[in-house]
């Protein structure tokens, strides 16, 4: 369902610009987990708008509210309502605006497939729809730490043509992500690309990007055959976010240059188990997660709004010329690392307990 | 559900290498369509192992039998049981094979997930179990045929470094397509990468490749926000695939590296409606296709089964060395043309029918 | 999913008694729809304890608020949350009562399930919950009404052992039912039930009753073999309700008793159609609507909760003597009825909508 | 879906009466239960016609065959497609019955649903897609017993108004039921049965019937607030079957009949946890098992199909006399039995995985 995402851990989410608010509501959080606004408030802090002078100084406080599911500060298993009100709530009139969809935005295909002019014209396409993810996703990631000691940590490892060094898979941190308001860890590279941001603002355009996302600790055996494997999920909740555009994992698009005999990874014994020297499988083998870290990329488009002026048609076909007013986030890439990061937690989990079901425990 | 695709038009998939068939139980397939065998098994024939010398020589006639759903040549809105019988349908004890999981395939993680040893190792992750997809896809694209005169085209782009041309993406046959084994358009790229598939074969190595897909004539208003945007549910099913390491749409990754300003598609007047005088969109915009070719690639690893000798350990963490028996495809991606078109064609019925619950036609 | 009812339209819900708010996430409701606060108050507010001196004293105003998915008074055709806020929003320490499983509450179940005690006790299985499926089945009754003229009434015909005489199925109105506290539209049998409802009160017991419903002006085709029978979902929504023991459709139970001659509706010509001469089969054959009246009965068992004495154990096995204190409903069904209309619209637009997407229209 | 049920052990049922086969695919059954035909075909032997006089003697073995999901005799927790083939597997020219649509029969709803004319007439509404659903319970049915020691057992408690005397709900066996060809374990009211059913097969006539089941070691827990209770499950499961008109549970509508004192179940110490003294809830108190045996009744409408002259219309709205040629059940309670456990069995494991997934183990 187009709203719902999950058959286990399931997250339906609400809302867009200029409604009352936005947010989620988790059914199937398993009982007896800890849990407050403060699990939650500080990935909503490092998604919304206003950061630092790469994003669009519109301030958001974006703070979340649990309305239910939760008692005495644990989970009790049912429904958890998480809310976040928007400060704009009139739908606007955007005149002029209305008439013309903008290029490369939802404004014409929602009109299409909804009959219905959403003052806010792509509707759910918004960004701000991604709170609610953020916030579900949080509670999913809580879970995951305590349950297996997983960590998610995704970057921005290219904004336009400068792409960063591979990172340390085995120790890159958020803290570390964070050192940077770009949130590239290598502070050579980040530097580079958030003066071509600032080149990019400079200039009315944008520019788009990849980011880079682990996953460590990961149970052995998640993932289900076959429309559920980890990688096509994984797949699935990253093309879901706005302005995405590719997806890869483990050796991704470049692995296919690479010979069987290079690209396969041999097995070797780790603690109790298996493990492998190599990982070009990105942590999944047949669609099921092998215990080596989980490695994807995202691709993000360059912004669609931007300030110069773009020749283009209004609804009726008439030539119109069209400059974007305001200020827009010229590149996405830095607000979308808690994103996808909350993204991967909600797969993860899914299929965690989907395979609790199978093995019992 | 794992073994399930779709909300609407359901594909059940079952069967593996060594049991007594594989197929796929459609159901949602609108009543009245025209349908026999015969509008099934030539997708199944392009699909089927032995077609020329750069497969492997495994001749398996893969003839497909409607079980129900259908009377007097015409499906009656029930479910429609399709069945390919297997050959080989004995299980084997693999012997030295059961006690080594070969690098890169799935026999350990199916092992670790499931607590089972299937004969065949990785059991659904075989290639066999795709039979069933592409017998439910050619349904689909049937009905997608009559209902908007859709379709679906894909060709091999890539076969490890090589890379094919640009293609029409307006004109661009499965007759073209089929000129060459190899199955890409474009004849000189062919011939080289047909010399690279037999170069890596007498090396007993195996090699990756790229495969791009175009849908033409997909009404505008497919896709449905929030996560059944129409690209993520086409990059779900992509990477659905056995083999599959990546997907991207429209400009993709190649895309990040542009500037708004030249990666917006600005509208035109097209018929009684709009077009994009450019497509980076790939055919898609907020997740809703808006009248334009849809356009994706797919990215395949080298085939994990080499006749190179592989230095791994068994499942007891003993070190061994593996030399894999017989006679395998060192390249998958020909074979897999019809496998990806099926899958655009699950994809794309699915959200059709979805769209006209909404709208009412 | 648990907390979440059907395929194309859905409702998922939220809140428990003494969390921050109740309601609901409706997905799938179609766009374009007149719709404001005024549409579904009435219902919630027949819903709402307090209306009689047959109910509990307890007032809230269970006042609801649309979050999302409407603009300038139309759906957009997004999720519509709607919200109600819990006046008493602190959990409690409910002493005693937390080491007694109340007798035939959930108490016991939901600890033994959970493993985690709710304040509430029973979580969800409280009677508020349902304010989210009011708040949602009054939108699909509206799009219901204007689309195809339904109308969906239902009504108390039985109190204990008081039965009211069969009901004019074609005339029987929402204003009639009203009429009298108890909604039982014969008035000298409500006023017989209203004085045992007093009785039992006095007796500080309680008493189980039946609701009877109609649907007029469905749609021939309506419901999907197998599983989504209209009569399934009507049984799977009916007995998802608190409190209920069972359910019928047509003839029911005591149809059994009947012979085949008698019990068969035989066609008759009716407008440019066909309809049936008896309606033993309560509007629907072979699981599918046939366009004459829906009928169906819902048992509800006598309330649990009593001021008598009760003699049971507590959660460690301990005797102990039980005697609820404050004043609780004797008769849940009088303010069943909006609920029970509620749920059947649920199922009702779902499967319009899903037949509209298999004939596209 | 309408022809899939359940979330994590899933049943596809497929055919009608004169494809090739009818069956179902179970997915989610967990891996390494020991499995073959053995074990399903028994419940087969027990569903299928011609058993004794007072039934068809149209003579089907119906013998299934596993296609897929075993090997060694053992379940790889892969998909299980089970396989019967019909005997008369050519559609029909009905000629004179493809132009009156049977009363009480599913001829008008599917012709108006699907807009085509299947030579059963009512397609999937026929008893034979039972099959399916037969076999997939016998395996639900099979692990639920390994993992529990749950044992299901369903009889016929009334012929038309011949009502046997309460059963004993802990000592019940399939043995005791199957002493006589009507499945009544009270034998004298068997005797009596058996001559009805006689009685209306030489009038040409039908009768209805009830079949009540109880489901002993059900461990406590099972059941998901709020559209998953398990009384809501098994209601839809009932109900999706064909000629069903009700459902209930525990007390059932006689119950409504009580006080809450008298109804109410109090608690009892039980081993180391809680029992009831009474069972008036039926084994499930707020949609949850509590441990108690789980008890419900089915009703079964008479046979619409009989040998009397029928005064009907056509599908053009014509007068017409019909008279059913050939011979048929007047009576399908007995056949039933096996019917009801086996969609008991399916509810049941479903519901367990889901709890399993939750508390993990």
């Amino acid at each position: 369902m187009s709203s719902t995402l999950g058959t286990l851990y399931t997250v339906t989410t609400f809302g867009e610009s200029h409604c009352k608010g936005v947010g989620a509501v988790v059914d199937g959080c398993p009982p007896g987990l800890e849990l407050t606004e403060a699990d939650i408030q500080p990935q909503l802090t490092r998604r919304r708008p206003g950061q630092s002078d790469l994003s669009t100084p519109r301030q958001e406080a974006d703070q979340v509210t649990i309305y239910s599911g939760t008692e005495f500060g644990r989970t009790l298993g049912t429904p958890i309502m998480l809310l976040v009100n928007n400060r704009d709530q009139r739908p606007q009139d955007y005149g002029e605006m209305s008439r013309i969809p903008r290029p490369s935005h939802a404004d014409y295909t929602y009109q299409m497939k909804y009959g219905v002019r959403a003052s806010s014209g792509g509707g759910r396409s918004s960004a701000r729809e991604t709170i609610g993810r953020v916030a579900a996703g949080a509670i999913a990631e809580k879970w995951l730490r305590e349950q297996y000691g997983t960590e998610i940590v995704a970057w921005v490892s290219a904004v336009g043509d400068i792409e960063a060094p591979p990172a340390d898979l085995e120790r890159i941190s958020r803290a570390e992500v964070d050192q940077t308001i770009i949130r590239c860890p290598d502070t050579t590279t980040a530097a580079r690309m958030q003066d071509r941001v600032r080149e990019v603002l400079e200039a009315k355009d944008s520019t788009g990007g990849i980011l880079t996302c682990v996953c460590r600790n990961v149970p052995v055996g998640l993932g289900e055959p076959l429309f559920d494997k980890l990688e096509a999920r994984l797949a699935q909740a990253m093309l879901s976010l706005p302005a995405t555009k590719g997806f890869d994992i483990g050796s991704g698009f470049a692995g296919t240059r690479l010979r069987g005999s290079t690209h396969n990874d041999p097995f070797v014994r780790r603690g109790s188990g298996l493990g492998t020297r190599t990982n070009h499988s990105g942590g999944v083998q047949g669609g099921i997660s092998n215990g080596e870290p989980i490695v994807f990329r995202v691709a993000f488009k360059p912004v669609a709004t931007i300030g110069l002026a773009q020749e283009t048609v209004d609804f009726d076909g008439e030539p119109v010329t069209l400059e974007a007013k305001g200020r827009h986030d010229p590149c996405v890439v830095p607000r979308a690392v808690p994103i996808v990061e909350a993204m991967a937690a909600l797969v993860l989990i899914d299929l965690a307990l989907m395979q609790r079901a199978r093995r019992g425990a």
